[in-house]
């Protein structure tokens, strides 16, 4: 295949920029990508990247840069990839806002995005499309607009998404490519996978709990490990259920996966997850898919999961508040 | 008794300096106040208060005001009335706090805080003093240093804390003569109650839960209720947890009392309860009184209370967070 793949790239923060420069730097993928808080200081001056795998570069552009997602009568992708957050309760939802750009048949649609059950609103509006998965192991932000620090090497796990409407062969083989054009510039370690399932279900060890307790608390993960015994009652309890709730799902993840993610970043970095980011900003957060998804997998087979519980409730009304405080929601004036 | 009792207040916030002035008015008290932040202020311009029971009073101070506790060597006070938060789990405790001004066998002492089994500390510490319980339904704060709104009437439910060392008579008979003392003036309504317990276990339902769940979602009780599922969720079952351990404990609440704590305030003024205000100041939380105490009473008698539980070890690591921030706690450096 010498013609080169068509990227659309949705979302340029830390994971999304470097998807775009690897792919780019791979040379089998022409990417355009789609950008909102940063599309004028990109256009301008391009991205500034402080990469762990490609070093510094200044003024780095995709090869295309919209403001919009394109229609697919102006140009039809080749993939669609999807790297903003998965925030399920807001519209318009990942789907929604990738529809325009969508051709049935064709466009391969990649959500390197966390969470569980994150393709199922694609998979019921694009039935004709392969859905792919995208486990993301970066440490990568975007420390002011168009400034992506790169820390922590990618590691993109791939595989598809169960598509009934293909064969499995057909399905994985799609995979295959993607994470063939992903890998080819040498600076990443992109594999593949045949069970998505499992990947994701590990990364929600972390994310189901440690991920959603900081940002509950405002605790960093190394100030959660100091704090008395906020591990013993608060994570490991919430762990443990995820953990249950994925064998419950047919996953059976490591014997030592919780303690592994307890201790999974360096203590004194007192590194601030995603969540807590979020909730600290003011952010609506992906607690639905990352909390909401895997505790009602869990529960409707009959898991126990107190602590994820009360976790999704508390963080179900912290979002409220932050659909309130963003305007979304309105409520009755205040009275004296 | 023609001679005024010596009346010595500590603390002087929104509950403290209505307490200050309503023993003042009523002729039978010379008020010494101690106090911390507002000292100064105090000292050269005096209160300004805006109280629904006194009207607007500008340049008030009580007969003596201070800046730290007394000895007991310098003046014998009657009584020791504390008005500061309840921290328990940070020193100096209350009962620390006050250790100089304790005349062995004399002083009384009156604690207009929240929570359950405030008295231990100081049956244990003086066990020749007779303790008071002081249950405040006052709508009062110190918006700025020295500036106090009153906005809602001071009631006040006295009654005796059981101490071993005294006959039931006597303790009644000392908290009915602070009644008269604290009542004198005619602009408050103090009563006396043979049953301390009954009324603290009443304001826990609010304290231990609504009060606690604003802290950890960051939602004022208007929004609480206006938020979705989160009272059904959140607020109600941990209130069910609350009255259940107080029943357990022989205190039967009335069978309205879920509903009423959850329509307390006003829905529309939006109403930040104390320990909201405490989490969005960075200040440490009563939540080992308001919630703790009630939580052990209630799961020693095998009440189930995982709602309250969730939440006290979410206040616990939220509380170690804030010691943490203040330089109470220390950590090891931060790496790069």
């Amino acid at each position: 295949m010498s013609e080169k793949a068509s990227v659309l790239l949705v979302g340029a923060g830390g994971v999304g920029a470097i998807a775009a420069l690897n792919l780019d730097t791979g040379g089998q993928a022409d990417v355009t990508a789609v950008l909102r808080s940063s599309y004028e200081k990109v256009v301008n001056e391009g991205l500034h990247i402080k990469s762990i795998d490609h070093g510094e570069i200044q003024g780095w552009r995709p090869s295309n840069v919209l403001n919009k997602i394109p229609s697919r009568t102006e140009k039809e992708f080749d993939y669609v990839v999807l790297a903003t957050k998965n925030i399920a309760d807001h519209h318009p939802t990942p789907a929604e806002l990738i529809e325009p750009a969508v051709v049935p048949g064709k466009t391969v649609i990649v959500l390197i995005q966390n969470g569980l059950n994150i393709e199922k609103p694609f998979l019921s509006k694009f039935p004709d499309n392969i859905c792919l998965s995208g486990v993301s192991m970066i440490g990568s932000h975007e420390t002011s607009p168009a400034f992506i620090e790169h820390e922590d090497s990618d590691r993109l796990i791939v595989g598809a998404f169960k598509n009934p409407n293909f064969s499995k062969g057909k399905q994985e083989q799609v995979a295959q490519e993607f994470v063939k054009i992903y890998g080819a510039g040498g600076k990443t370690v992109c594999t593949f996978t045949d069970n998505v399932l499992y990947d994701r279900w590990q990364k929600l060890v972390y994310n189901a709990c440690l991920n959603t307790i900081c940002a509950v608390t405002g605790l960093d993960t190394g100030r959660m490990r100091l704090a008395d015994d906020a591990v013993s009652t608060l994570v490991r309890p919430a762990m443990n259920e995820i953990v249950t709730a994925a064998y419950a799902c047919g996953i059976e993840l490591p014997e030592d996966i919780v303690q592994r993610m307890i201790d999974v970043d360096p203590l004194t970095i007192y590194f601030k997850p995603s969540m807590l980011e979020d909730v600290q900003r003011g952010n609506l957060t992906e607690f639905e898919n990352l909390l909401g998804e895997p505790l009602r997998e869990g529960t409707a087979r009959g898991v126990a999961m107190p602590t994820a519980t009360f976790f999704y409730h508390t963080l179900k009304a912290m979002q409220w508040k932050f659909k309130e405080q963003k305007g979304l929601i309105d409520i009755p004036p205040k009275t004296a």
